[in-house]
């Protein structure tokens, strides 16, 4: 049961599907939330131990909510922020999004902030099941010149209203931009409009403002005693506050579910006045140590998930896809195979479900998690080179064997780590002790499983060509912001991972 | 304004003073509580951000109290726990404990669990203001031979009442002691007495459960997701709920100032299965890192310290004398130097107060601490030939010119961090950076004041003599365990900081 395409490692809670629960006959489904933010780290909540405590509101929506320490991204990186603007590919129509899906339950589905599954026409997220955007398609690098590379365009609905760097300033000497409260206003609007209209919606709240370069707005900028990382995070603290509590001066928070989540760990090349942090574990960003994949997580559902309780379940980023099918009352696609599991019996009934949880860096299963045993086949940071240079995934942190710097191969003898002692994968097992060969000798028939059901997905990041690059997107005419594309000169590409 | 002995390095709390609030006229003071913990580490609390969450009491002690994110222990290890039987020296009389002092309010002292500051007759706890003992003057290692070395006492007041591994048994196999259910039992005996007698009384509750070899008591063997260790703080968890309980079943919740931390940072050298978690701090117990000196706490008394909030204070175990004075409505001694602040201005109004944390290692200042920045003047971990041998103080850690194994020094251009934005000491700042040299030129006086002032102490741990041992403890008599002492050679020695 696993479909893994270089598309669902990018935004894997958008693709697959799961068996739903089927809550059939209710009168209307709860509304849908999804918070993901941008490399914000495992240990950047004050709920998950951050010395400065400054996400009061988050805190609080885990007092109020379920917390799940152990819930992991589906890949350590969002590839397409590493992917520039030239690449040629995108989210393929065969696959079946969310919002599509919800559409047949009723939901009115808007996502706000960063798509990043293809820029192009055909991957425009209003073709996939979205009835709303306001956002970018990238990552909000730059500023660019324009000539060589353009910035990379806002867009409200089907068309651009300006540019990043351009009408939607970002000052990168004083880290000030007001996009953050822009996303919040979009999101509150939003939720306004289907409250009022009594239909149930699905908002992908994906805002970008602790994805280096980190930004913040003039009244959040400074306040942080953890710089301007931690400004960005507190502004999207108060920002969640502000989405929680229009949900209760609307009335709809007993019929609203909230999941916030993460789409990889700190950036730790980064840090520390632009990444964040990953709590106790190894490493991050990049990397599928704990500290490149293990996600804050938490759901919220006022009447419905029991209050300040943490579910020690595995989960996975995947898992919201077939989790809020599960709350729609609606049946998976049956056309293909499933990654991720429905999340309610362990938010409402308290179960625990076994499951694996796997790690991979391109198409490479680098470690598998099974109970508390964590199997690393691969170990790898990244490259030498990189590294002399002064490129560090695991600053500070190096533990012999663990952190290498060449690809080492343990598929025959896995380094296995216990997550519960050691969540910081500092002390491997001994290959002679009793407890490493019980847990080998229950890992390995998973993967073998794993291995054996897997359908490999098509690349869609493979071809570049600087013609498709965000030269004239729709609505550029009316702007008077279109740019001249160069030649069109397809070329392979690939990007490591 | 400083006053460093050997001896205020061990148990600080007991021994310094400084400037009450005078809480004078009132009816009763309240009863103390401060429940000291062993090798414990920051991040072992959930509330900390321990990944497996296994402490619902403490977490919830927190909710209803104040937490000190910034709190530190005056010395990175209880030199004692390192300092074998045959140290000749102990607490001198010149010092003046606060159970001595707490007696001029009329209070009943009690000391459960470990004392530490001298095992010879006239270092006794009862003859240094305590009323009641019940436990060892020593740490609980052993097994020894009762030839070469007597196994530790354990004492119920004046005289022993058995030995570690003999009457009180600890299975070093299985893991198993009853210790920590002694230690409860204790606390609440003396708790219930008072209230009873309607009597304020001071507890000091220093349980060792998580220094190695830890323990606990055959109903959490093998309940923790977290190994050994994590039952032994599962165990102290849960003695910590039952004693916040019984305050409030006797209705002295609200008469009852309670304070949670440790001695220490976890000890790293343990770990994984014998030692605990500094989150994301650097290195542990034995460094001056914030892994071995920043330490967990947490504040409560329902209905005076606002429930939920946290302090960022910066705080000293050293504050908890004077602390307790002012609770009490004492004036400290006046004829002497005092370190520690009240910190009821921060518990009751809410008060920051800018103050430096000093890092000592022996009798060298390694580090300071002022506001958000840490300045190192000396680096060490410990020496090549110890890590050479295996014995790694900061395992999986790693900060080039940092994390040494000679003791650097750095006095004329100290090592900063921002502990804000590098809570776990990896970016140092850059010398040429104008914050650097902001931070330096306010360090620069604080550092030369506190120097000015300091007072040195007499060394207490400098003679040794097998003779002293625990050899024939009073009361070993009616037990029939006295055991013969060899001839009395006292030698010179010193123990490595």
């Amino acid at each position: 049961m696993a479909a893994v395409t270089a598309v669902t490692r990018w935004r894997l809670l958008l693709v697959l599907s799961a068996a739903a629960l089927g809550a059939a006959g209710a009168p209307q489904p709860p509304n849908i939330l999804l918070l993901l933010m941008d490399d914000m780290g495992w240990g950047d909540l004050g709920v998950y131990g951050e010395p400065s405590r400054e996400t009061p509101n988050l805190d609080r929506m885990a007092a109020e909510g379920m917390l799940f320490p152990n819930f992991y991204t589906a890949n350590p990186l969002c590839s397409p922020s590493y992917t520039p603007q030239e690449i040629v590919g995108g989210i393929p129509d065969s696959e079946r999004l969310l919002p599509e899906l919800l559409k047949e339950a009723g939901y009115v589905s808007k996502i706000v902030g960063k798509w990043h599954l293809g820029h192009r026409p055909q991957f425009h997220p209003l073709k996939h099941g979205f009835d709303e955007w306001f956002g970018s398609p990238n990552c909000h690098f730059g500023p660019y010149d324009n000539r060589a590379r353009p910035n990379i365009p806002v867009y409200r609905d089907w068309e651009m209203v300006g540019r990043y760097y351009e009408e939607f300033p970002i000052n990168l000497k004083t880290g000030e931009a007001n996009l953050t409260q822009i996303y919040l206003q979009e999101a509150l609007d939003f939720i306004r409009r289907q409250q009022a209209a009594r239909r149930p919606f699905f908002l992908y709240w994906a805002v970008d403002a602790t994805h280096a370069p980190v930004y913040a707005s003039k009244p959040f900028l400074g306040t942080s005693q953890r710089g301007r990382y931690g400004d960005a995070v507190r502004e999207i603290d108060d920002s969640v506050g502000k989405i929680l509590h229009s949900l209760q001066d609307l009335g709809i928070a007993e019929s609203t579910f909230v999941f916030f989540t993460s789409d990889n760990g700190a950036a730790l090349i980064s840090a520390p006045k632009q990444g964040g942090s990953n709590g106790p574990f190894l490493c991050g960003k990049q990397t599928t140590f704990e500290g490149g994949m293990r996600e804050p997580a938490v759901a919220w559902w006022p009447g419905r998930i029991p209050a300040g309780q943490v579910s020690h379940q595995l989960g996975s980023i995947m898992d919201l896809f077939t989790t809020s099918l599960s709350l729609a009352g609606l049946e998976p696609p049956r056309d293909r195979a499933i990654d991720g599991l429905s999340l309610l019996p362990a938010m409402l009934q308290g179960q625990l479900m076994d499951r694996p949880i796997f790690y991979y860096r391109g198409n490479t299963l680098m470690a598998v998690t099974l109970g508390q045993y964590k199997a690393h086949f691969w170990t790898w940071t990244n490259s030498w080179e990189e590294f002399r240079q002064g490129i560090d995934f695991c600053p500070g942190q190096n533990v012999s064997g663990v952190t290498t710097h060449t690809q080492e191969e343990h598929t025959r003898l896995p380094l296995i780590f216990h997550l519960g002692r050691d969540p910081g994968e500092r002390f491997p097992l001994s290959f002679a002790s009793t407890e490493y060969l019980d847990a080998l000798r229950r890992i390995t028939p998973v993967v073998r499983q794993h291995q054996e059901a897997l359908i490999p997905g098509q690349p869609q990041l493979n071809v570049c060509n600087q013609a498709v690059m965000n030269w004239a997107p729709p609505g550029c005419e009316k702007l008077g912001k279109c740019l001249t594309p160069p030649e069109s000169v397809p070329e392979k590409c690939s990007w490591p991972h």
